[in-house]
């Protein structure tokens, strides 16, 4: 993403992404966070919409398969410790949010709730989802699943973003 | 997207999408240009993603099936004429490049053309694609496809994004 000035916020929000930024599910005996560093944001179905991917070996993958809402946080300060923590322990293991010292408010619009650190934070509806599809996957992307567990895309209408 | 002062660019981008932009694909016998009001950015399988989406019924899936890149131009100047024929007309029954005056220009990284006009350009290599399995979909959706002509989810690696 280079020579496009007009759209320097967008490639800040990319950056952002890619330094890692927490997920949200509530399950029913369980609500977990997982460090994302992969998402897709824009307009579908007339809608704004954020995508985010969950590899089906993930206890988040269980969660948020019967989830009707999930939260996105791209944290404003430096996170690298909760980041690495929760993209490497599972949420079977242990509290994350309690290893974390992570709070959990109450969301505005959605039942999951949102990450209580600085940072801007996204409220999504769940609206569609779709498996990985290996057939319909570059072969050069095979290396990222080794144990074949592919991702599933998950498209959630934005009913609330503000940063905190 | 209110209250997000951080990424007012992504906002634009958004704003610019939802206005119509234009989706460029070459067919083995055609290229053809039709107008997209909805499209995702972001990062996936660590790379840059453009994600567009296109009914069954279009001739744009046809070639797109089979097409291994597409791309993408928001125009910066008025283009509500253009954008309401390459939205309405199928290129089945005409060229809509003569019809609206547009010129096809070598893109750098792709096979596929890029639109010669002044704007920003993204071109996209093909590495996935997702047809919308309606079960999967939000009810309230549905009454955006009276025809059950769902959309093809396409997901291309941003090779070069820039503006003219």
């Amino acid at each position: 993403m280079t020579e496009m000035k007009e759209f320097e916020g967008l490639q800040k929000f990319m950056k952002r992404i890619e330094e890692g930024a927490f997920l949200v599910v509530k399950g029913k005996e369980k609500t977990n966070v997982m460090t994302i560093g992969w998402a897709l944001i824009g307009v579908v179905w007339r809608r704004p919409v954020m995508m985010v991917a969950v590899r089906t070996s993930r206890f988040t993958h269980q969660l948020i398969e019967k989830a009707d809402s999930f939260t996105v946080t791209l944290p404003s300060g430096d996170r690298k410790k909760e980041i690495n923590l929760c993209g490497s322990k599972s949420g079977r293991d242990l509290d994350k949010f309690k290893e974390c010292g992570f709070s959990a408010a109450k969301s505005r619009k959605v039942a999951t709730p949102v990450l209580e650190i600085p940072g801007s934070h996204f409220e999504c509806r769940m609206i569609h989802k779709a498996p990985i599809n290996p057939q319909f996957l570059a072969p050069d992307l095979e290396n990222l699943y080794p144990a074949k567990d592919y991702h599933t895309l998950y498209f959630g209408e934005i009913l609330a973003s503000y940063q905190t």
